[in-house]
């Protein structure tokens, strides 16, 4: 990283309630009290990492006033109110660092309809497309190469990182994050048989994402047939996710990587699936439904289930069968004992 | 949607048999019976939501002769032959409004090679980049930021959604379709272990996809080592699907969602992989295979098998080892059971 | 492919030791014995195929002298000391006609900020992004569309396929290939959770990827929390895998496809997962780790273990509860006659 913070500036930012000990060091990166090197923050937060202190090559440490300690040579211990959100604080800051805000206006190699609408305090990076009535929200910061078809609406606030995509008449609510590569709007899955071929059926619905919805790069959302494809606000999806047409996704939903719903399956609120689990179509999770990673859910389940396996099923039910099941090599032992005994 | 179609338009493009009642709203979208609201479109296909119809809010409902029924203040009921031939009608003139078929032309942004031939009737959208040896074929639309890698061909009426990519010799048939962010030809993963690393073997063959295929966003088809990855005419492939080097695929096959099939695996005509299916490598799978959803398959299985698990086995013999192992609990009683009796 | 050698090129390409007969095709493309037509290269390197060479119909046919035979009519046998040495050889020539060196420079239609570095012998192709503080190292070619975010490093002799991506700050090693639409650099997936929603983590860390490392198509890497998600020396990552934030992955490892690997996990060097892998987070696997398909690793395995199943254990465990688990249908049947016998 090219960022630099200097000591004074860290106590500028970071307000300590106490300083120990001093660096000449300029600050180039955060790193956990064990790998840290010369150069590198630090901070302790879960107090198991306690013995890690001592040893620490951090030239500045962030540490609770409860803390007990010295600082080395060449190392500056801040004392703070809350590590965590000091940290978060910094973060803040080098994140603000690592993205400016740009400049609004629009790059002159983007290709930007006269019939869209960009407001103007948003800012359209180099090489993007926005289609005929578009519509782009104020403050909006869409980095490269972005494409927003026609009739699509972007709130204001988005950030969309390079090569991420909006397909026609898709709508975006405000602050929503698209990494790279994610795709919102592709044709759902939809096809008739009729007389031996698969013929399209056409997808002409659009796909609405709540305020404050992040997706994953690469992740890819396909549009309803008709209607809507939905997720609710908050709701964050992580990479390389799929989620079919026409799914209803809640609000404060989490989609852990490469997990995929197909299509009109509904999610209700604070639904949890982990890594790689796949729930099939037509079905409905529960408020606040858990699904361990790479289950596989083929029924609908009721609120706060806690679901795992392939089928999935309960927790606690599929806990007992994987023990049971890694005990088979002494039930047929134990069977043929029996059948020994009996002649 | 911006789609509004007014009563009358909908009379003369779906010709009812008869209209019963009437309405002053625009119809801007269509909805299932249920979730329709004033200003929707809905119909009665499937028999078992014949009782939403009565109180359904949409502000047309297409019916079939047979329903009995009257419509409500400022509804009209269109009766026709066939729903769902009526509400295909309908979505062909709402997907000809959505995306409409642009002119033809080269757009003054793309970047296309002197050397490359692109038909006169093709259209080549923003930002897309054809380079030398590729040839467009008629009708064909380039939505934008595409690429079109050296020597590669795209036959007649393709479509490629924005951030499609085709890459160097790769050949796609007529009336192919590609979503946002499909990718054909990246190279294959194939590496000699040499010395203590992986070596990279060339990879210079092709991918070829034969016409009426559709590839989902996001997928990612990779070229021969040498010859070509083949995807058989009208076979259909969702998002995020992974097919390896010197796959063959039969036509008329249909891959849901992220299912990966390994390099040289040979998949005969008709054959369904279900969502996040495993295809191990230099497999056959026959004619009319069947496999569900997050099924894994190490072995080669013949025309017409229906298979589910890990390691997949048939239908039936899965279905009854899943019955029987979550009655597992049952068996350990069972046996101490016995075992106490016997002493 | 457009490729076109003349017998006698070969000759000149290949040296070999003997020539037998001979051919007026061209040589237009490389296939299997069994499957290669007039105007193909075909050649004898795995001894079970030796039974296909007297009737294959390739025009060209390598073979080693032990093979005893002759070529058939307007066929040429080239002898050669080690076959696939040979297809080597002419695979790498082949390589360099599909993607022949590009002259250096930057292409009129890329955009690369002022404060960007590039190497005078790089090659940046069109409508590229190249952002300011990033530096793009000697002989580098990026293909098209590619996107390298501020202060992003790339190294020397790097091939970045069309569309693949370097996020702001991530680095590089030299002769890095990233292929079609790889993702280098997406935030990783962190978020409190405060009064009922999800509120993001930032993400200031980066990717660092060792030399020699190669990226398969629409795989994504994200960016540490802070510090560096880290790829060692000669990693080798198939198709649509996904790695979380701050992974380390040791040198040589193979990822294969839709494999994904959560946040915070370490994988010693010349570990192997298979396809569709999953590994939790927060683990650490050995040295020489194998994981077969579709395994879900949920805790840490020691260097060497060759795991499989969800969740995985070792091999022989795992294949002796498999074949067990399948003889369950009989184990019913043998209780239930012990249960008769005994009344």
């Amino acid at each position: 990283m090219q960022i630099a913070f200097a000591p004074d500036e860290l106590r500028t930012v970071l307000q300590p309630l106490r300083v120990q000990g001093g660096t000449t060091e300029i600050i180039r990166g955060i790193a956990a009290l064990g790998e840290a090197v010369p150069g590198d923050l630090s901070f302790l937060s879960n107090p198991k990492y306690r013995p890690d202190v001592p040893g620490s090559k951090a030239s500045v440490v962030l540490l609770p006033e409860s803390y007990q300690g010295e600082p080395g040579p060449n190392q500056m211990y801040l004392r703070v109110a809350n590590t965590s959100v000091a940290v978060a604080q910094l973060c803040t800051r080098l994140e603000q660092a690592m993205w400016p805000r740009p400049e609004a206006g629009v790059h002159p190699s983007a290709v930007v309809d006269p019939a869209a609408v960009v407001a103007a305090t948003a800012t359209i990076g180099p090489l993007c497309v926005v289609e005929a009535g578009a519509k782009i929200g104020e403050r909006c910061y869409l980095q490269a190469q972005n494409f927003i078809g026609r009739g699509a609406r972007v709130g204001d606030d988005c950030w969309l990182m390079a090569g991420s995509l909006v397909a026609t008449e898709c709508v975006l609510g405000d602050r929503v994050r698209l990494q790279p590569g994610a795709i919102v709007g592709a044709d759902g899955f939809g096809y008739d048989f009729l007389q031996g071929k698969h013929v399209k059926i056409p997808q002409v619905g659009t796909v609405v994402l709540g305020d404050d919805v992040e997706i994953g790069a690469n992740t890819t959302l396909d549009r309803a047939r008709f209607s809507s494809t939905y997720i609710g606000e908050g709701s964050k999806l992580d990479n390389l996710v799929q989620v079919g047409h026409n799914v209803k996704m809640g609000k404060h939903c989490l989609i852990v990587s490469q997990a995929g719903i197909a299509g009109s399956t509904t999610l209700a609120d604070y639904v949890v699936l982990g890594g790689q689990v796949g729930v099939a179509g037509h079905l409905e999770l529960g408020k606040g439904v858990q699904v361990g990673a790479q289950a596989g859910i083929n029924t609908s389940w009721p609120a706060g289930t806690t679901l795992r396996g392939t089928p999935a099923m309960p927790y606690m039910d599929e806990q007992r069968i994987t023990v049971l099941r890694n005990r088979l090599p002494d039930l047929f032992k134990r069977v043929a004992e029996l059948e020994k005994k009996l002649g």
